[in-house]
């Protein structure tokens, strides 16, 4: 156990980062018991199974005596799990999540909390895969990766401590971490993350539904482009369904800028505009190389997934 | 040199295809002589360097001799590059090329040729990286990829004969040969690779310029998605200015139908119908297991990118 690491900790919900949660903090010592629950009888047998941690049959019994409790679930049952748990908290504890929106999530455990002595710290660590499910964790997820913190401005001086407590332990798992509030989160996160999901979702089924088209054709040759779309259209559906069903107003304002924009790049190749094509191609070449250089991505070619360069 | 080897090659266009086709051809044994050629000096004095093979200081030094002639240079460069080669070809030679259009090509190859005894054969194989010219080129590219090889049906004897030798040529490195004529090829592959290209640029020039977000934002954040796009939005801005230029119908054609689907899903977010887009997100999961068992992804989570799971 590091000097910021807790002595108990509860993870509701044992998805991907649930699971990688427990994995990490075990590796790193930043909890010394972990205790975990899942509402699903089959995910809580195969976490026992994972030796994720003490796997606990209520999630009262998950978060009786626990410093902090991290809500893993989809945005839509953030508020289920927290009324679930409010009442066997101890007084002092933290209660913090993971969900992909901030806004809405902030309101619904609000809501749930109705205490005074929990400290509300809703937060995103900004990791994952396309894979579901506590056999998808591993503890290396949120190495190098970021954690927005998004804690209330207004909390007093235990709250802000709870609060660096609560960033130390995601730093403690390989995180960065930084504070933002839930609105301007909502809104960088409809640019890189809710709307690419929602386009890469969108080319998958465009796809499937073109009558010209087999969907034996769209495999056989999904090589040439297609395939890197597949992969984030692979993910939980539930959890991207509550995505954009509690960040709606973000993600329609990006989408309308998505669509001008789109637009107006068909217009240039219908009337045959060359440089204005160049032009935007070669500028996108200069964010990748930003991406490479801040560690958020590999520069191996393909990303290494064939093998690599022999 | 395999039986169905050529005594010699030359490669016009020492890019990551030509330099790729040059490797994997040494490799294989699929051609005894190799000849390269590139209008740009300083690609050539690389491309000895690397002893990709016999570099010419002409394009028709090059293909002097050669069995087979691929142009690997943009598509809207072919007609060039095969009016400087033709006069130079021998007798019963072929002359084929890799680009990403077949329609404009082979019309443009066609007007270049004005020769009845050289075998014009485009095609195109369906595999890269997001890397360019001689360096990036690496053997094992078109391993398990599909080279579509859309020669005239129209042909005689001696011709479909010269086919079946090109498209035994790409099986020796390492490919999988599929015919298909040019109009159903463009089609085809606007939507596996002309679309999504588009798309991903798109996207990327949308982040840019969304005045409430910032750039170092993007980058920071852009591991929830956006990174993914990023990759192929890096490719060559020529070779992709030239695709959507010399395929604007079938191109504009799918882009209308994406369009249609995302205003659709805009709508289904708008007034929240949630049934909706959990229907569409799971429907789409199917198509990448499909991928991956055709051999045409790496199942790895995040394409094992991060180190994979460890």
């Amino acid at each position: 156990m590091t000097d910021q690491g807790f002595r108990r900790i509860a993870i509701i919900g044992i998805g991907l980062i649930g699971s990688s949660i427990a994995r990490a903090a075990r590796e790193k010592g930043a909890a010394a018991e972990i205790a975990l629950f899942d509402r699903d009888a089959e995910v809580r047998a195969r976490a026992a199974e994972l030796g994720l941690g003490d796997v606990a049959g209520t999630a009262e019994a998950a978060v009786s005596g626990a410093e902090l409790v991290i809500l893993c679930v989809p945005v839509g049952a953030m508020r289920e799990a927290a009324e679930a748990a409010i009442a066997a908290m101890a007084p002092g504890a933290i209660l913090s999540d993971v969900g992909s929106v901030k806004g809405s999530v902030a309101r619904d455990l609000a809501a749930a909390v109705g205490r005074a002595d929990v400290h509300l710290i809703p937060g995103h660590p900004i990791a994952g895969t396309e894979k579901s499910g506590p056999d998808a964790g591993f503890p290396s997820l949120f190495e190098g990766r970021w954690f927005i913190s998004t804690p209330d401005p207004a909390g007093g001086g235990a709250y802000l401590a709870a609060a660096d407590r609560l960033e130390a332990f995601w730093r403690a798992l390989g995180s960065k971490v930084e504070r933002m509030d839930p609105q301007r989160h909502d809104l960088v996160l409809a640019v890189t993350s809710h709307v690419p999901h929602l386009i890469a979702y969108n080319i998958v089924a465009t796809a499937y539904d073109m009558e010209t088209v087999t969907e034996g054709e769209v495999v056989k040759f999904s090589a040439a482009g297609f395939r890197d779309f597949t992969r984030i259209a692979s993910s939980d559906p539930t959890m991207w369904r509550d995505v954009f069903l509690n960040n709606r107003e973000a993600v329609i304002e990006v989408l309308g800028r998505f669509t001008e924009d789109l637009i107006a790049l068909q217009r240039a190749i219908r009337w045959g505009e060359g440089d204005t094509l160049f032009d935007l191609f070669t500028h996108a070449r200069g964010i990748r190389r930003s991406i490479i250089e801040a560690g958020q991505d590999s520069p191996a070619p393909n990303w290494g997934r064939d093998g690599g360069k022999r």
